[in-house]
């Protein structure tokens, strides 16, 4: 008899092939949580695969109006049990009930899930074009089965099995295989549970949603190789997301990652004489947001020396050190933290506060302030550019205007960067020269806002250039354009009318799909177009 | 006295740092021409890539008038020197000037350089998204300077100074580092001269245009790695193609790769009784093509064993065996593609006619073509899919539609599929239960044609599934598409009205570029766009 909670495999709870198991940790007590879940093996990994293939199969042929319901459908069983499902998510991470979890995220979730309902059912994201005097059409289509690595930081929003992949990756037509964050089992189990039952609802094909709740590192190298996958969407740290990466590129399969980034936060001269206080503080705020555990927190914060930037350091540090400390996923996430830290440390940054573990029960680290000269960031750049997964930010003195540009143009790639510069106009010009070189290091480029909230918007990006991810054409968040990550470019030459999949008939299928036709867009039928 | 040719360095043809030279060679007669060219070294790399990054700098605030102008020049240019062009291009690759490269190849050149023109200007490649609700605003913006490697088969219109890569390359607002094949060193050379004479006449920055004739293999995988470059652009053989994959894919870097490709084209029974003999003539038509020396020759082709496949084999073996072939483009072409049909005819497959190198002066390959069963594919499927570059291909039999149906199901990726039917109907349900297959594995699916002919459109995807390309969801012909590659998703943020890109404003840039705003495409300015 198997203790362990089974996984879903095609659309049947199943027992776990392998034999080992682990369990979660709370991690505001540290104390293990009763549910015992497997570790599977690449046994379970084949029988995935192959109902994940069955299921692309079959889902070509699904209608769209299917897709579109199992996500409208998971989002209102995922709103009718918004209770217990947080409840369930703040115990594996720490993070509150309210506001984070049912307030924001849980919001964001089922938001995400209807906004990509609408898109599939619209159509436009797959950029149809068609060349009537050659009798060319394309679209962007299903890619096939993705395997979903979720992160540890949102239980909810980036969970593989209803997070922004998997809805986006669902709603481009493929099946999902979901590999759970093993720091949140139970809270994965419940959107599983869920999921499968919408998904039964809307007879959606058996193997369209599958989820393992751990594997050996081995095995998910040898998951993401295999042919009948399609694509991989992963969220987490660099090192995992490497290893990933290199496995997808020796087969040459498509990978979206979202690795790391320390989002620099330029503070110009005339913006620190004009609201000091107020930048202190939205820098504290988004620093210490879900205890700095954010793919956006401000790590990084670049400044010309001046008696104003030293005042912007006292009433940061001032305040991290007297705010309580948020928990932590995990001790792994702590002890990585405090490595972080001390290399940091070790190339020559001086610690301001923090830079300790405090004790046990539960796993905090104190909030955590460095500072470094310009001149020492620029003579070991790598080891600086460390990401430090907390509430922990380095300050970068630069000399003057052309140093502050310099370490900008050392920067490695990240979601995004923020400049904050007079409303009077008096940075404008040092702003001209440093945006174009920030510019080029970042995807999302802000003004006068901390990098932490990240909007579910068709403008947004959440990407960036390497290694914040691994393509920077791409963006993680964002409907439409998350969805285009999960698809392959198909062509039609000359394939007879009655062969056409509808979104590229004459008729538009739905009379708001907007299609590129003969050098326009338009929603109108072929032929009706000009 | 440097008795080699200069190359092409920031805006000043530059005599070369390394040793090392080398000639080319007419294919025709196997004779060296005189003309003396530089293999690059390192230095010359260095010096390429600061002026690369130079001129990166100064494209930003390029306005896009003065880029499209200079496309449109050096197409002007291209056309008033063509026959000099093409004479130079015969000799250097034994294809014939006419109708081949003036009438056909030229005028593809100019056309893409004007149709990159065009849609540089118009902007609307750019995917715009504006979101006015949270004042987010984001594009695809240009990357960085792109390297781009040149194949040996399109001596104009993927050379890398002058085709498909350089105009998408440019026309997104990239320098770009060209490496011209080192078959067609004059080619590259005369077509630089003239890029090099409009860019200066269209005032580009010293550097967005740069060319060198040949490198040591080590130094091409060092330069794609550079920091200082933003993305590469490659069409050539898949050898070379994946080490080059490999580099960038240690360093992040995005490359679009187009390797190989079989082109399977698929017959069905009834159009084989309908009209054998027309698509007899169609396939030999398409093998032939440039000595079968295109990315899209149809190397595979799939048949139920019939006595109607059996003629048709007969009729294709006649034809082959009876027109001459065609020049190859080097010596070691012909050796590849002889040890390419000698590791084919090893795996079992019974040759039919050809095989063999045909005696020089000129580089030839008697027309093959080969056999085997699909129980013989299926058995060895990688052996079975080998490139052969050159007029050869491989028939495969299957015993019914099922076995058909498992050898497509066992392709690699294509970058065309063709399926030949019945224009009366009797082929249909075959058709249904294979194309799905076919499908996933090709980027253009062809119905009743061959693959060779990819026509520029918006609607073309020349691109498919790994290993034919590095990606899936791009193309490499077809503006604007292919300049989607070489470009980088930047959002921005609240960032202030005035310091936006124009691209971005709330007034339409130019009036007809289209925007995605507020979930429309429009080509309104933002407020008036409801």
């Amino acid at each position: 008899m198997d203790s362990r909670h089974p996984i879903l495999v095609g659309d049947v709870w199943t027992p776990a092939h392998g034999e080992r198991s682990f369990q979660a940790t709370n991690p505001a007590t540290g104390d293990l949580l009763p549910d015992q879940y497997p570790i599977s093996d690449w046994h379970d990994c084949e029988t995935i695969l192959d109902q994940a293939h069955e299921a692309f199969v079959r889902m070509v042929d699904t209608p769209v109006e299917r897709i579109s319901d199992f996500l409208v459908t998971y989002a209102d069983l995922l709103t009718a049990d918004a209770d217990s499902i947080c409840r369930i998510a703040s115990l594996e991470t720490g993070l509150p009930v309210s506001p984070r979890l049912r307030d924001v995220e849980l919001a964001r979730t089922t938001n995400q899930l209807r906004q990509a309902a609408s898109a599939a059912l619209d159509g436009s994201w797959r950029l149809a074009a068609i060349d009537t005097q050659y009798q060319l059409r394309s679209m962007l289509s299903a890619v096939g089965p993705v395997v979903v690595f979720g992160p540890n930081n949102f239980p909810l929003a980036f969970n593989a099995v209803s997070g922004g992949d998997f809805a986006t990756a669902i709603a481009a037509g493929n099946p999902v295989i979901a590999k759970a964050h093993p720091l949140q089992p139970t809270t994965s189990r419940k959107l599983a549970e869920l999921a499968a039952q919408a998904a039964a609802a809307c007879r959606l094909p058996p193997g369209t949603i599958q989820m393992m709740y751990h594997l050996e590192p081995e095995d998910g190298l040898r998951l993401v190789r295999d042919r009948r996958v399609g694509a991989v969407g992963f969220t987490g740290g660099r090192p995992s997301g490497l290893k990933l990466k290199a496995a997808c590129d020796s087969v040459g399969k498509p990978v979206y990652l979202e690795m790391s980034s320390l989002n620099p936060v330029i503070v110009l001269p005339g913006a620190l004489r004009e609201r000091l206080p107020e930048i202190a503080q939205e820098f504290c705020d988004s620093c210490l947001m879900a205890a700095g555990q954010m793919c956006t927190n401000p790590g990084l914060v670049l400044l010309i020396r001046s008696t104003e930037a030293l005042q912007l350091q006292q009433q940061v540090a001032e305040q991290l050190h007297n705010r309580t400390p948020g928990i932590l996923f995990s001790a792994a996430g702590r002890d990585s933290l405090h490595r972080s830290v001390q290399a940091i440390v070790q190339a020559g940054a001086e610690l301001i506060v923090g830079g300790y573990p405090l004790p046990e029960p539960g796993f905090r680290y104190a909030n955590t302030l460095l500072t470094c000269s310009a001149d020492q960031f620029l003579s070991a750049r790598d080891a600086f550019q460390v990401e430090m997964f907390g509430s922990a930010s380095l300050i970068v003195y630069a000399d003057d205007d052309r140093q502050l540009s310099q370490v900008i143009a050392s920067l490695e790639g990240n979601l995004t960067g923020s400049m904050y510069s007079s409303r009077t106009g008096e940075d404008e010009s040092l702003y001209a020269r440093l945006a174009p070189v920030l510019r080029q290091r970042v995807g999302r480029l802000n003004n006068d806002k901390m990098p932490t909230g990240v909007v579910v918007s068709p403008a947004m990006c959440h990407g960036g250039p390497y290694p914040s991810t691994g393509h920077p054409g791409f963006t993680a968040v964002g409907i439409p354009g998350a969805m285009r990550r999960f698809a392959m470019l198909q062509c039609y030459d000359r394939v007879r009318p009655e062969r056409l999949p509808n979104w590229l008939a004459d008729a538009n299928p739905n009379g708001r799909c907007w299609r590129w036709v003969d050098d326009q867009w338009t929603t109108a039928d072929v032929g009706a177009a000009r």
